[in-house]
């Protein structure tokens, strides 16, 4: 197993699968040697090396832990210089760019199986990385009608041997989905972050520091998230200001009954996501 | 000690009073039989009564813990039946409205001094009361030039001896802050709870999760604040949605140094939440 990236995703990636024997060997592959090399030390990989071809020559499973606009550069790369059974996955956390242009090269097409594993934080790097990271995840696999059926079954005994809970659909519909479960409440996150006046912080407390919390997240990974999946992601913003305003109409016309029937619909919708 | 509302906050009041041995006796005062004697039940009060003659008659301190929608009512109502030498302080989210219809009142300004113990939760009633809660927990105190002196020095001890970290500032400005630290997060969490359709959220995790938790807490107490706190409120609103269609124009742009530059803003801020 080829790991490209070896950060918060790649590194758990890397000690679930030497934790778990799933292969022979567990390689890093990265751009900083610095980074490799601790990840190395930290027993999320089993060797380092920073040149391509020689990573993924006998590679069996590739899996691009990159950033979101790094992901198809660096997924051609190892369908280029890896073996021909090879399976190229990703953990990319948009997935209808990466997947059409991987699937618009014939090459790619037969190797490649996108997924997202729903399993991010606010930290970064192999520091954080634990093995049981994804167990009881949902990850999302992104097939299509071009998807290669033996990489996809291959694909989802890989995420799944991870301790995924696996869900599949169009990558279009995860983009839409994931617009609203995670890059919405990261934009939310971070705006009030940018609100709230350093004045004010000595009085904030629980409600403060959970609402912004992701705000606290990698502003390359999340500025890259939010251009790839550009259109959702000011839809999601757009639902979400049109709740607030009515929240906020409601306030000022000192409606009790108005605003207490806007609480309870997002009470409601939130006990559901504590139920499931 | 009497404590007027045994719910979370006058609950947890009556567990670190008896905990502490800092009262002879505290009574719980309400108008709810059951919750009454569930507090009991819980050790938060020594007794129980829906009689306001009988509790206040006489308390050495009264600690108005009611929505804050009804304090003043209840605050008044301690004044007109306590003793002369008591002190009554309130545990209420918002300052100033409740502050200036006590100070109008020559009986009620000699004897009452605001107090806000910043250690609210998503969770209400009894059941969830700690000793502790206050432990460390900032407490605002908004004397005014009014205030009697020798009651706002038994204000700041009886607080203090619960823990809190004392915080003094004008009714006013403890609103203003507090519609950005506490009560905005609180609005953008509900709406952001309610944008959420159902079908995304088996694909929501730790970003969701954290960023609506709030919006769980109880619909009357948040309308009530909402609407007693309503200019600074709308402001603090107001405020957000400037830093929101900044980040969302960004996007739109596919400004990536725009887009880094403001989340880097936010994430700054948060940063200096966690060093304090």
């Amino acid at each position: 197993v080829v790991i490209v990236g070896v950060g918060l995703i790649g590194g758990s990636i890397g000690q679930a699968v030497r934790a778990l024997g799933l292969a022979e060997r567990v390689v890093g592959m990265g751009r900083d040697r610095e980074r490799l090399g601790e990840a190395q030390r930290l027993g999320a990989i089993d060797e380092a090396t920073t040149d391509p071809a020689r990573a993924f020559e006998s590679a069996e499973v590739a899996v691009i832990c990159t950033p979101v606009d790094r992901i198809v550069e660096d997924a051609r790369s190892a369908v280029r210089l890896g073996p021909e059974g090879m399976l190229v996955t990703d953990a990319g956390s948009t997935k209808r760019k990466i997947v059409e242009a991987l699937e618009a090269d014939d090459d790619a097409r037969l190797k490649f199986v996108g997924a997202h594993p729903i399993a991010g934080s606010e930290r970064s790097g192999a520091p954080h990385a634990r093995a049981d990271l994804f167990a009881g995840r949902a990850c999302v696999i992104t097939s299509t009608t071009r998807t290669a059926e033996d990489r996809l079954a291959r694909c989802r005994a890989f995420w799944g041997a991870l301790g995924c809970r696996l869900v599949e659909m169009s990558p279009d519909a995860h983009d839409r989905a994931l617009a609203l479960s995670s890059h919405l409440p990261h934009v939310v996150s971070s705006a009030l972050a940018a609100t709230i006046p350093l004045k004010a912080l000595p009085l904030a407390a629980g409600a403060y520091r959970d609402a912004t919390r992701v705000a606290a997240a990698d502003a390359g990974l999340w500025s890259a998230i939010f251009r790839v999946n550009r259109e959702p992601v000011v839809s999601a913003i757009e639902e979400f200001q049109s709740h607030l305003v009515e929240l906020k109409q409601a306030i000022l016309a000192d409606d009790d009954q108005a605003i207490r029937a806007l609480w309870e619909s997002g009470k409601r919708r939130r006990a559901h996501f504590e139920e499931t």
